[in-house]
């Protein structure tokens, strides 16, 4: 046995391991800067602070320069140390997330911008309490998946995933009550409007967060159920048990 | 030298050629299935179409599996032969632009349903001009981003680009537009609400669009302009001539 040799590649993969936990590493300070962008643009938009609303605005560029870095960081690691198995789906699952994070950023900024508007207007729109509570269940969607993500916790994964579709219902119901405001009071409709952007953003927001929880399921259990019903990933991922 | 290695390395090379170029296919396969469906949307929304309607929206299922089998199909490639440089990027940037494709379905798909529900509504709701002219510009943009993929167009991949912001400014106008609409004729609220949906996921298949050409300048120049304005990718691009 060529004892050299094995020292060296064993150096080579405790430096493997440390670049891919360096990659997770990065992608949760992501998904912690994205999660506060969210929770600072809500705050702005309930308050009515527009100091607050700017500076969301204003930090979405951070946001995309961390995907940026995170993604070249991921295609280095792809180059150099060839993954295969469950370090390439990782490393995958990671440049997938980016992209999904990057956009849940994107959203926090459009949930700012429309927060502006509205305080420039000077309404205290309907539908504030609508925005209250999904903003709230949304959150808790984004935090569990970066949590899911960061344990390789498939059960939490399903979970968010079976969350969506509750997101999904809360969401229309408060559309219909908004159009209804509308139709009452034409006045409101500039405002209300701004309030739907807000509602749509946050529904994006709890799809991006479904997308990271099934990017935990593909990576830990090498499958994709990117197009699988809710109702059906208990059975799937049951299936699949290691 | 050693000539059965070499033939057979050559062998080798030419296999994995081949399966670049198929993924290259699959990829323009599932495109233009896109298309097909953003441009159905349309004319079922224009001719008030609803069986057409109906088939966009069941037709989504065959691009969520396209692009399920055309990300495996990558991820095999990646493992197996474990790609660098352009090839590497090249895999890396189907994979991003399955994501784009499947995203443009899901709108073409949200067309579809809100073109049901005007049809059911019987009413010619305001603002078709302004959804057939931005939706021609924005199918021509997914026509030309995915002409640059195939042709690794670096110019027209730019133009792309450049456009996209001619297609938000077109966007705004029209939602102010049909605000005003709306104010006058409350009535109509909910009718010109489901336009407005029409407008806004014609907008985001711009935004694809625009990613999908920002994938195209990936993998030829090996630059990452995703977060770059429009009006500095000349710059950007020029700089890094090959």
């Amino acid at each position: 046995m060529d004892i050299t040799s094995d020292t060296h590649s064993q150096h080579i993969s405790k430096q493997f391991n440390h670049e891919l936990e360096e990659l997770k590493t990065h992608l949760m300070a992501m998904g912690g800067l994205v999660e506060k962008q969210v929770q600072d643009a809500i705050e702005a938009l309930l308050e009515g602070d527009s100091r607050l609303a700017e500076r969301v605005r204003d930090n979405d560029q951070a946001v995309n320069d961390m995907q940026l870095k995170i993604d070249e960081e991921a295609t280095r690691v792809l180059a150099r140390r060839q993954p295969a198995a469950s370090d390439l789906r990782l490393v995958l699952a990671v440049i997938r997330a980016t992209s999904d994070l990057e956009r849940i950023g994107d959203e926090a900024s459009k949930i700012a911008r429309n927060a502006l508007a509205l305080v420039e207007a000077g309404r205290n729109a309907r539908g504030f309490v609508e925005v209250r509570h999904i903003s709230e269940h949304v959150r808790r969607m984004v935090r569990d998946a970066l949590t899911a993500f960061a344990r390789f916790d498939i059960e939490l994964a399903v979970k968010v995933a079976q969350e969506d579709d509750t997101v999904d219902s809360e969401y229309t119901t408060a559309m219909r009550s908004l159009m209804t405001f509308m139709m009452e009071d034409p006045r409101s409709i500039s405002s209300i409007l701004s309030v739907m952007w807000i509602l749509r953003a946050l529904e994006r927001i709890g799809d991006h967060a479904d997308n990271l929880a099934e990017y935990v399921i593909y990576l830990v259990k090498g499958l994709d159920v990117r197009h699988t019903a809710s109702d059906k990933l208990d059975d799937q991922v049951g299936k699949h048990k290691s």
